[in-house]
């Protein structure tokens, strides 16, 4: 049963680096059985690790209190599929029953990245907010806030500051500057803010490059004691590679499909993607396609077919040679876009209201 | 003219590593004649030096807008006759028609020392905020903040987080700590926010050992292109030294008078107080006093004697052996007392009329 319901399409097995990483860095294995209505990022292996995922997954099955954060960095124009992986698992939580908290980093992107507050201010409300609803997060049940409106994380911040030191800060980032230092102090009252508001554990899901601040945030929550807070947990997904196999997701090469894209763009990078195809069709049907290999069936795994079936059946056409790369490329075309229309039909849906969007 | 207006007892030249700190971090030395109407810290060489000064001056003699600012660390349960020095000249400035500015430090004091953001709160407006009103600042005139709610000098903090390096910071702070580093860049914003407010030159009066502050946040403020600042002037006084004559204040070995003082008190403390008498009566009365290295006579310059001329008289009559040590410590007693019934008088006043003083 709980076999069945791990559906990696290349093998149930965590990839040997993945596999080190637990190791190394004392992570939870992600249990698939431990939560329940799996979304596809779980069924199918991309969420494999975490911090203190009991806690929540019994918060889940006794429908106790508990939190979902996630940030936005507004100084980003647009937001890319591999930040959706984030919104999905914020959607999950935010179903099983959490209280979701969405906050704006805008002071975090004045410090490091150089966008001023009220810019950020204005792409997060004209742009981001919106594509977050329009991907799926219900508003209704999310508490958006500034950082630079909500005095509560500001004054935590400071209060906590004291808690770690700057060997800590150094370790985690390493090269630390003033700016990292107090951005990175903030990202810590962040995560804790909903524990002021309220007594409760609660998740943050991020990508695993982001443990370290889990970590660090963890360690300070431990050490604040006249605060007893819960101490946060972390859900950790897999790195998403770019479309040309690279890791390094590049503006310049085009090799990642951002929110929304247009069918010229689509059709452009999804042409150039790294398959697993062979060298002629001729060689791709006698040998089969490396799905395995293949940024498109990434594409499809993570983001594009909800269907495990259909994706299974997929995989295995492909590998026996079936299906030919062309085809997976006008199949991930036509999936791109059609997910492009839905989303810039409730973008422009989430923009009309988002004066209802309660912010702090 | 000049020269006369120049009352230091001791001599108007400078003391020798007064004139060498001048020269080795490239202050301003102070020019009695360029500020109208000095105050006795001014007319007695106790303000000695600044940077930016002229601007200040010419601000004042033209009538043009400037602004003075000072902070309120309230982790201290009371402030003392030494902290009265900045008061003294926040009040001349303010009377000489700056735009006055007063921020209760609150977030550094959450930060650097574990006094929680309420609790210096109720502080400030207790005692802090009473206590300077009593002294004679004008809250009509005064901008009252707290650093926790105003979000204007939080976001400028993190704008300006990244114009300075690590390594400054550890110029200014020996070893470094994120809540050292956090404070310290809020106090930056914190002296330039006026300027957010209103483009008009600043001046922070401080003691001379908080000049690294007012340097880096000059260096900060020619980095910040973007928000064309003046650059802050500051202006110092001279080290206040214990009424023992060490350089360090102790709680424990009561060698400083706080505001208030109770009579016991301050009788106790005048009596263990350093003066410059000699062994016997009549070894005073045969070689006269030593009032430069007399304690009484620091009080008596800095705080308790306001008459130029009546100051001068004394240091002549102790100098000559007419007024003995025990003479000088009663009368400081007398004049301490009379200073600590006037403070507690207009102190409760301040604290009945604390809710109409207008508080960010």
């Amino acid at each position: 049963m709980k076999k069945e319901k791990f559906i990696d399409p290349w093998g149930s097995e965590l990839p040997e680096d993945y596999a080190r990483l637990i190791k190394e860095f004392g992570l939870e294995e992600f249990k698939l059985s431990e939560f329940p209505e799996p979304n596809k990022l779980m069924r199918r292996g991309l969420v494999f690790a975490g911090r203190g995922l009991s806690m929540i997954s019994k918060a889940i099955k006794e429908k106790k209190p508990f939190y979902a954060l996630s940030g936005i960095m507004p100084s980003a124009e647009k937001i890319h599929l591999g930040n959706k992986c984030v919104i999905d698992n914020m959607i999950y939580f935010q179903e099983q029953g959490a209280k979701t908290y969405m906050l704006v980093a805008d002071l975090e992107s004045a410090a490091t990245r150089n966008v001023d507050i009220k810019e950020a201010r204005k792409r997060a409300l004209n742009y981001h907010i919106p594509a977050y609803i329009a991907l799926g997060l219900d508003y209704k049940k999310t508490k958006f806030y500034f950082q630079s409106t909500n005095k509560e994380v500001v004054s935590l911040a400071f209060s906590l500051s004291n808690k770690a030191t700057l060997n800590e800060y150094r370790a985690i980032y390493g090269s630390v500057s003033p700016a990292r230092i107090i951005s990175s102090v903030l990202q810590v009252a962040d995560i804790l803010y909903p524990q002021i508001e309220e007594e409760m554990p609660g998740i943050i899901p991020v990508g695993i490059d982001q443990d370290p601040h889990i970590r660090l945030t963890r360690d300070i929550a431990k050490r604040a004691k006249n605060y007893k807070f819960f101490l946060p947990s972390g859900i950790y997904h897999k790195y998403t590679p770019a479309l040309d196999g690279s890791l390094k997701m590049s503006k310049s090469k085009g090799n990642f499909i951002e929110i929304p894209e247009s069918p010229e763009n689509i059709k452009n990078k999804i042409m150039k993607a790294l398959t697993g195809g062979r060298k002629t069709a001729e060689e791709q049907k006698r040998l089969g396609g490396q799905p395995e290999k293949d940024m498109l069936y990434e594409l499809f795994k993570q983001h594009l077919i909800e269907n495990d079936k259909e994706l299974l059946q997929r995989v295995k056409d492909n590998k026996s040679g079936k299906i030919l790369s062309r085809e997976d490329k006008e199949y991930a075309i036509e999936l791109l876009n059609k997910f492009m229309d839905n989303f810039n039909k409730k973008f422009e849906k989430a923009r009309n209201i988002i004066d209802k969007v309660e912010i702090i």
